[in-house]
């Protein structure tokens, strides 16, 4: 039998908080110890997560620091602004984090205030902590304590543009996001018209056009990944669909070159990641829905100039919990599938 | 390292057989060997589901009967009337068989001509066909060679009315069946005005009303688990989804029973299913999506003496590729949750 | 030019008042006066409909007593339990009143009570309303002051049923209503999680079991059209829909009819509704979205004697505001399809 | 009573001829007195579609040169390579047609030919056919005989660049159309994997990268009212809705400008048009569903030097059925608007 290490989940009751629990009901090198939740402390998970009634999970309970402190490894899933309170506590008792809201993710807390209107309590570990993109980041997640996990539209936007930026293929003045969302991303507790499947089934519409807080993010990597300074166009929709993410990637390219070529690039550039797949013609949400896969498309347009890359992810795997998941799994030496193996539901 | 068995599967490329791929790719005692598909031979699997390039499988074949022959078990995932003329075959060169299709459902083959318009071959094997669900049939599955596993209206029928039928809790003839399943339980192939997404998306209607095919297979089992013969009215409507049954079963009861008595009953009936729950409100479809699970609620109706049992299964996995990997787990007496402990997927 | 009669709407910016507000913009006999809504008062009918920007309609105003009886004609779209307070003082001074609400559903107060939990102020309005029904109580319309509007369920079903009902066709005790509706139905105030679209996308589940208002509502018209005290299981199903209601309704037969019999009495029955169509095969919700037809089709099922009667209807057009104007058109002599004249929106 | 002029209908069995129907059966100044469709003549309109049952509209019958020649105008809504064999014949029996297909839509026949691979038979007729987009040619469509009516992306492209353009805001080779429709788009004849329900629901691709045929529709009318030739980027995406476009667009502005500057010009430009609104924020496709609107909304980006504008409209009114009768409004003299009143379908 595997030695098991003791996980904690705080924020356990919303969507991601669900996701997490489900993969690691299966994990064979996880034992889930602690389950919180402020809405459902003291009720069974099924009484949110019917579906995971079969899985004999302790009941949610309300956050107790002196409890999660026990846990190896907890998972914050909960809202910006909480992470950066709970999070030094833990890591000074010795426990690692991988913080699934926005807290960790921008270095700069200007920025961060900026984008979130929060002021930033620990500066310093916004410094210390990794960026939790297991492609691109995998040495410095494996040693880290404290990882920052991705947010969903920069998890499929960075995927798409990683190969052409570092390298160095693309005008760094023409990248466009434009980036189609299910209802999941929202979160659970995200009420009201803008929600109600009346209003929104049968329809779309872009939101937070030019200010969306996932921009900076988005930016902050690819500048590292390019090696300078750049700024993104980042448009988010919301298309009547619960999970996926289809993240439409555009740029001029410095120089012509074949579908084939890039696909090459592409393939090289991710031969050692297990998740994602690069593909020859053009992906859908549905072939990654349920499952932590990024299937990778991509068209030149000699016309133009222009290369569109198309990623699809699932926003709640490998957009949230999947990836947070895949992380854990670099942070302790378990394979970087372990957990994650399923294959997408289809159809 | 546990053994493993070899299987193969007949029509992969289906949905039914999709979903066979994507759970027994996992399962930890199968060795997947034979995969065919007229449609895709050649191909690789990816070719027709992407969702599962992962997975490492070998790509789909023609059927090539003494390739096929050297399967433990043979899962047969295509349309009537097929498996009638291969199974004799398997069957006699020592391979167990577990048909996806109506062909050995029915032990009369007079009904089944009635009602599927085909003379069929053979007679003898629909007498000797075990019916596949577990849940009634365990020990008769787990000697079996051939099994005949059930339709996805009928799983989700006999499931929600075999505790009311075997104590014989209601009048026999008061019994009606009203369906509502999402459009993969059409079938791949099934293309046409009558699934095109414009067509039916935004819309609802029952479809062949009195007359569709899964009703002597209601009736059949029905009538066995209740001692006498029985008819139901069963109606099935199509609403847009893409997985999911559920199932609102009326009966008229023989004496009145509260709620919480009559769950009771419920859950002492399936206390030894690891898939089925009984719930004490209102199950929903998304509730058990992706899983092999069956969850059951019940209302009684002092007003009209009615009972009201509503039941919910995922109409690809515990209506078909999960039942079928269930009952394999039975003929070879491994775990009966082997390869289907995932929870469901939520939301 | 036509003679206008002045209109006010109380509660606008729900569904059932956008509706209204669509089909009485182009009404040629109306002229909408007062347009009221607490949430949106003071601001243009666009910022709740930007649908009907282009209507030059007056902006919503807060509730006003003495400008709203300047009206000749008030439709109330309001909760239940506000329209017994508003309309005594409308009728009082001259106004007439179609409340889309519950409240002058029920003859009788107490079983209201029963139902809605609120207690009645008004048992002799409750016995003048007339039950704004046309198919079934045209001239009582006409002539009245005061138009109970039928709730959306109530519509389907009672439409489906009264030929069986009013011919004696069927055993009273048999029979049962299985509707499935679109989340328009919940109102757009309903928020939580119960109508946000992650949560009800892609699932279905049963509601209010047993226990639904509209319960009384379809058993005293039925009653009243069977000639006797009938009840009816009703068991109401949300569906992810925008719009429709389909019914599927069942009742044993009291001797044998074919399908072409019942078709040719459903078909007589409704000679004069212009807005009822029996179908000879099964209809579906989108073909009549938008419109405010009801199509019913049925089936007879000579194995268990019983006859399935399907109808459908947009809910909130022959569910509420469309079936409101029908109302009024008697109200005031116009033709009964005045305004209602459009076809449904296909695909 | 207004003078009717005759009109027929060829192709009237799919979703633009259906909505043709719809819209045409209660314009007061029409008369429709052919409906030719291949697949449904002799069968009452009501067969294909029985949303239209109360319209006592005449049944489709078979194409017949003589008797279609008797129309005033003709509605030609086939497929490409259909119109350019009618509409001569047509034209010279006096008729005025209207063609749906993208057969008179290019001027240049070489560029047809390079785009839809058909050799195109009447050169001459693509210089006369006017571009039914009547926001931009309303005065040529009035004296034209022959008018090519938009395609659906077209139009949601043009309306919301034409602005920019016409006052040469932006620079002329960074324009980005990142289009999601709904699937009525396909038409009803599109059958397949491709439009089953199963396979599209909960999914969103993008299709015809960089080669989709509507791009050098989109970039002839750019280039036309920019005063200067311009490519554009454009990727079509399918959503899971059956009716409606959103349009992306993006340009860099060549000076900064605010949103109210670019709102202000932009509501100048349409000043005059009866359909297009301009909106203060974003728009979404269930604002304009079942109606001739379309809406427009944008946001520049300081950032990065871009504006994004954003439109919407209904593919199967403005984008097909409806702009051709606005067209055909403009050609006779009627009122622009005349049977295209009818505000959206809301929710």
């Amino acid at each position: 039998m595997t030695k098991r290490i003791n996980v904690g989940i705080v924020g356990a009751s919303g969507y991601a908080g669900g996701e997490l629990l489900r993969i690691l009901a299966d994990h064979p090198q996880v034992r889930i110890t602690v389950i919180t939740s402020d809405t459902y402390a003291g009720q069974p998970v099924a009484s949110s997560f019917p579906g995971l009634a079969r899985k004999r999970l302790a009941a949610f309970t309300a956050y107790d620091q002196s409890k999660i402190s026990q846990c190896d490894l907890v998972f914050l899933a909960r809202d910006s602004g909480v992470a950066m309170k709970v999070a030094p506590q833990l890591l000074n008792a010795g426990v690692k984090v991988i913080d699934l809201s926005a807290d960790f993710r921008l270095r700069d807390v200007n920025t961060y205030h900026q984008w979130y209107g929060i002021h930033h309590s620990e500066p310093d570990l916004c410094q210390e902590a990794v960026y939790g993109l297991p492609e691109l980041f995998a040495s410095r997640i494996s040693s880290a304590r404290l990882v920052a996990n991705p947010g969903c539209y920069p998890t499929g936007a960075i995927l798409a543009l990683a190969p052409l930026l570092s390298h160095h293929l693309v005008e760094s003045k023409t990248i466009i996001v434009d980036a189609k969302s299910g209802f999941s991303g929202a979160g659970r507790s995200k009420f009201g018209q803008d929600y109600h499947f009346a209003e929104v089934n049968e329809s779309t519409a872009a939101y937070k056009v030019a200010v969306h807080r996932h921009t900076p993010e988005i930016e902050q990597i690819c500048s590292e990944v390019a090696g300078r300074e750049l700024v993104v166009s980042f448009t988010p929709h919301l298309i009547p669909i619960t999970r996926g993410i289809l993240s439409t990637c555009y740029a001029t390219l410095l120089r012509p070159h074949s579908d084939e070529e890039l696909q090459q690039i592409y393939s090289r550039f991710y031969d050692e990641a297990p998740f994602v797949r690069v593909v020859s013609n053009l992906p859908a949400t549905k072939h990654v829905a349920g499952s932590n896969d990024c299937h990778i498309g991509l068209k030149t347009d000699l016309r133009t100039g222009r290369v569109v890359v198309i990623s699809v992810i699932d926003n709640m795997v490998k957009g949230a919990a999947g990836q947070a998941v895949q992380n854990m799994n670099l942070m302790y030496g378990f394979g970087e599938t372990a957990g994650l193996e399923s294959g997408s539901i289809f159809p």
